[in-house]
């Protein structure tokens, strides 16, 4: 729908949204294509959002100081209302929030089980990674939703200030002794290449989500288009990381 | 200090708060032993909404279902926002939580570090009567209190949630499996047991806080209302646990 034109601006610029960008939840949802892709959304981000909780909570083990640990308890509680919001729109478009997210558990419990940070810095890495990755890819999908749906995913991509707090530990730590860097740099492709690979197995498994996410081809999923999407993310994971100080 | 004064009626009430309990934070402060014991209760609750915040969120881990696992998160994120009254107010009070809070961190990282709950099951029961515990404890303590702080107190203290939670799905499991009945009533008991061991620690540590909580005696804390004030808890514990179908 959106792919191949020109940046829709929700705005009042001359070219407003288009297709179901312009359309709200009630009309979009008409098509029941577009119905089942939202809800795969919608309980991929809630999974996504209650593992992140979990992530952040048991990270705060490994916290250096009690003012660290309740930052990242912070965070995590952060993560928990925004599983509210979703959780919460799941019932009110009248979809069972667990069947909803039953299948994105097994990947995103993959990826957590796979990065489990071995350190504080690791932990701060993996949770700047991570929710940098998700911003994009929420950023990226948000596009293509309806104006209802959009609003909700763009007010839990709201910024927790996972970022400013990571980056500014990681850097220090980077700072009292180099050779951190190169161990953390390993790290973060580490986890860049299993967010991929976990990816790419949901993008397999639910046809009428990955075909949203690519723009909606009617009659199929493009998948240059998902490679496109992928290299987008990793290309902006990679800018981040150097100016990290990390080499990516 | 409260002992022995004529009452302070704040409100028109026959027989109102008296002496501490009469007065607002401001006034109450002025005695430093009382602002030291208060600044030691709130750093021993704060660190303790904390603790309760990461063991919740560690059990969350063992929830048999996404439902359950919100639940827990749930109930996790609301202790964490509880820590953060409590911490606002150790600053607003011109106090550095870090340092109130770390009197208490080795008596209650003591705590669940002996009380691992091996099990979904042992899990909620520790919630439950790790939950009743405090709330008797703060009840207890609530009354001894300037009027500012007991309101905190109080609200923190603000039900959750998680005791009709977790009796509802232990009283199912002894339902189904009575012999999980003896199992859990052994596990209560030793839950029982360590918190009073480690909360004797700390009364034995904290002398302002003792003697506060056992209504100011000026020259020194009597012993025997400590033992009270804990038997009294430990009766309460007894009762709760033989209404959940569990011998104490």
């Amino acid at each position: 729908m959106t792919s191949s034109d020109k940046p829709d601006h929700v705005s009042d610029a001359p070219a407003g949204p288009k297709g179901i960008a312009a359309q709200d939840w009630a009309t979009a949802a008409a098509d029941p294509q577009y119905r089942a892709a939202v809800v795969d959304l919608l309980g991929a981000l809630a999974y996504g959002e209650l593992a992140a909780f979990e992530r952040l909570a048991e990270d705060a083990k490994l916290a250096p100081t009690l003012a660290d640990k309740a930052e990242l308890a912070k965070m995590a509680s952060a993560e928990f209302h925004h599983f509210e919001r979703l959780r919460d729109r799941l019932a009110g478009i009248g979809a069972e929030p667990t069947l909803a997210m039953e299948p994105f558990v097994a990947a995103l419990d993959g990826f957590h089980k796979q990065t489990a940070p071995s350190d504080w810095l690791e932990g701060l890495v993996k949770a700047y990674v991570g929710d940098s990755i998700a911003s994009d890819f929420y950023r990226e999908v948000a596009a293509r939703l309806d104006s209802d749906t959009r609003e909700l995913v763009l007010a839990v991509l709201d910024d927790t200030g996972h970022a400013g707090f990571a980056v500014e530990k990681v850097r220090a730590a980077i700072d009292a002794d180099p050779r951190v860097g190169g161990r953390l740099a390993l790290w973060a492709r580490r986890l860049m290449g299993e967010a991929l690979s976990q990816s790419q197995r949901v993008v397999a498994d639910r046809d009428a989500l990955s075909t949203m996410l690519v723009g909606g081809v009617a009659d199929g999923f493009d998948l240059a288009e998902v490679g496109r999407m992928f290299t987008r993310i990793t290309e902006a994971h990679t800018k981040r990381m150097s100016a990290l100080g990390l080499a990516a």
